[in-house]
């Protein structure tokens, strides 16, 4: 945390007085948390008045956590201003995170109503998923279709997949593949994962030899989610492409019925960008074709494709969607996530390249521990006192958000839920939980990687038959 | 050959007319050389007068065969109007073809001079092939750097290729591959051949499994011209990009240099191309790089490159020799050949998909000499008593061009660039010559191609070791 002491008098805009407040109030619950000495916890109280009527002054709105000053006068709730989702940038200016209901409806998919959830729950003969029960899956297209065809017993594969842009992957990336075990399990389909070591060549300052490298080891976190070795192709673009011609086929119908006007009305693609970066849409979408995989499923080429994924991954599914009835072939289907919110807060996703945003896959017990005490944006109130009179506010407290993703038992859930907001249960207190909660989790996953050998990496990404009924 | 003795009263455009005249004069001669009716060839006669008439009415210009009429007065021998040539068109105002000094200028390479010529003899230690002594291989990048290398025993290999659009290859697609293949045998290198069926999917309404198909049969064809089958690898681009993730690394590598403005500027794509047409010049680029070919070349990245090719290829490999230096490759050399000009005239390319444009290397005998006597664009005067008076002119003459390909002796085609010129050759006569020369030729290639089994295209096609010393 910076130390902020030094120059409150200066001139601050709006924005960078509304960050020092919230780093503000985070240090002065930690001190408070810390039992540290008295005199340094109120100079840090006093500072926090200070600044929250700095702050009045200039903005003529109330410091409120988690809401970020506005340009007009106060933060109307329902502001105009649209969140920026696409598959390289996902920015929202309000606290509660991306406002999913809107964007489904500028996206043009479905929600994951109760009728879905239900439907999900009778076909597969499984209690849903508590990512599908709490619309951590919020988004769909086409899952009626799928369910249809699966009640005649006509099944789907699923497809999804991971941008290696680096070693450490954080514990926001296991949320996919979290659910795509659980999917494979309860309808027991096979499973393509597409690293695109390709698409992170072209986007970072990496060498191909960097980008591959990481792909293998992504490769063995995912393994370590447990997926069944007998149902699940993992591959990597750069090796795959130059092992399937029938893949490569399918890259160059897709790259033949997509213009450059479209690619840059989708991603926002300029004249600049490598030609690279213009046409690997189509190697992203070219495994929703059941063809790409003749070892798996032979010529079949209308085995439908179900594809979990973060719904910032979409443009690059809706324009798959518009290609498929063109060259032959059936729509994949969607389940769309929200977004893993970093330590600091839901306006942004978490992010591999800043230590401090995630908790990693690799972190030490202890890792986990300090960076939530640290880090985790709270929605509780600056004083014990406060809070215990008006409560915390867990539509902005990161780690209340991080339980809901991973604490899988839906009355605990409910139960800190209604003591958080009623202020019975404290931000400390809360932070326990998720950390008690997080450290065996992550620990396990370490554990079960350890065990993946070379040979078993190896295995899931050389193609070969998978194991399963259509 | 149209009937136009029907309506020449009606509103005719100028070039309208100047084609009724190119078509009549051929008609004339045509009735001369085969001892037409007397009252037959007078009519025709008398009808080309009259339209030459009508065309010095309508245009103030004098018809002269071979020069279209231009928009503002007399055509000017040196017009400033470029040539048009890139990849996919070919056309030049001017009768004697495409001004190729001025496109060495354009294009920044270097001409094929004397020096050079002598310089091949005396490192090759052969009589350099009449392409290079007729200027036929006309231009050049990094020609010297190769030799200097190759007396340096530092040798190279050699990349060529065909967009493979049809089954029907005509005697101008010879022209690479006859140099290619005595530069094989002078130099003693390996040779690359791509076949770049994705791009013909990609630019042809075409599906993937005829141009792949194509690619096939134009292998045969390409074999036919009597490669060694111990140095040459011929690929498929939709074959190969499957089988080798190398070849997938270096296309990816390129792509990641390129950017969109660069291909448009480079090839004119707009914003209405698609994705694989605009990414595709990185997969013409790739077979540069002598690491694309790891059965061949192992790891070795820093191999030299010589691309023999028709000038209209160059802005590929222009790109390329920008690229390859900032991903650690050396720069592709080249050497440019001028275009096989159409039966119609040297104004543009020839078409295989325009039958009566070509002679094809399935015609049979009887065909080309048809093809030849009825559309092989005429220098020659209008009658034989004008022909023998003022002669004929070489330079825009489609039968004497083409045995300047085709005819080796050069004191045999210097004695009829003579005898046209001064009049004592007659047109009839000058096609007899090309009749005889090209019957053999493409007979010759036909039964070689009949030999070549199936089982050989495999060979030629599989990624293998080549037996070459570098």
């Amino acid at each position: 945390m910076t130390d902020c002491q030094g120059d409150v008098e200066a001139e601050n805009s709006p924005m960078e007085l509304y960050k020092k407040l919230a780093e503000l109030g985070d240090k002065v619950r930690t001190l408070k948390t810390a039992k540290a000495e008295q005199a340094e916890v109120d100079a840090a109280v006093r500072l926090l008045l200070k600044l929250k009527m700095d702050y009045k002054q200039k903005t003529g709105q109330d410091y409120k956590a988690g809401c970020p000053p506005s340009e007009n006068g106060p933060v109307a709730d329902d502001g105009n201003e649209e969140d920026d989702v696409n598959p390289w940038t996902v920015t929202t200016s309000n606290a509660k995170g991306v406002d999913y209901d809107k964007l489904i409806v500028r996206f043009g998919s479905s929600k994951v109503d109760q009728q879905l959830v239900d439907r999900i729950e009778k076909v597969s003969g499984q209690k849903p998923h508590h990512f599908i029960r709490r619309g951590i899956f919020f988004s769909h297209r086409d899952m009626h279709t799928v369910l249809d065809a699966y009640e005649k017993k006509k099944s789907f594969f699923l497809y999804t997949g991971r941008g290696p842009s680096s070693q450490a992957m954080h514990v926001g990336h296991l949320i996919p593949f979290m659910f795509t075990k659980w999917l494979q399990d309860v309808f027991d389909v096979p499973l393509v994962v597409q690293l695109t070591d390709d698409e992170k060549y072209l986007w970072k300052d990496l060498t191909l030899e960097q980008c591959h490298q990481f792909a293998v080891e992504n490769a063995k976190d995912i393994i370590a989610c447990g997926f069944d070795i007998n149902k699940t192709f993992i591959f990597s673009d750069l090796e795959y492409m130059g092992a399937s011609p029938e893949f490569y086929r399918n890259v160059v119908k897709v790259q033949k019925h997509v213009t450059f006007n479209q690619v840059k009305g989708i991603f926002g693609f300029t004249d600049s960008d490598c030609i690279g970066k213009i046409s690997f849409p189509a190697i992203q979408a070219a495994p929703s074709f059941s063809n790409s995989f003749p070892h798996v499923f032979g010529d079949k080429k209308d085995i439908q494709c179900l594809i979990p994924c973060a719904i910032d991954q979409d443009p690059y599914f809706r324009m798959t969607r518009d290609v498929a009835p063109r060259i032959g072939y059936p729509k994949p289907a969607l389940l769309h996530s929200t977004f893993f919110p970093a330590l600091q807060g839901a306006q942004t996703k978490m992010s591999a390249s800043d230590a401090n945003s995630s908790i990693f896959l690799t972190d030490t017990a202890k890792q986990i521990k300090n960076k939530i005490n640290k880090y985790a944006f709270s929605g509780g109130k600056d004083t014990v006192e406060e809070h215990r009179q008006y409560g915390g506010n867990v539509d902005v407290d990161v780690s209340f958000m991080y339980l809901s993703f991973f604490l899988e038992d839906d009355e605990q859930l409910e139960k800190i839920r209604q003591d958080y907001t009623s202020g019975a249960l404290l931000t400390g207190e809360l932070k326990k939980i998720l950390i008690d909660t997080l450290q065996p989790l992550i620990v396990g996953h370490q554990e079960r990687r350890k065990q993946i050998t070379d040979e078993t990496v190896k295995r899931f990404m050389t193609p070969r038959p998978l194991n399963f009924k259509l």
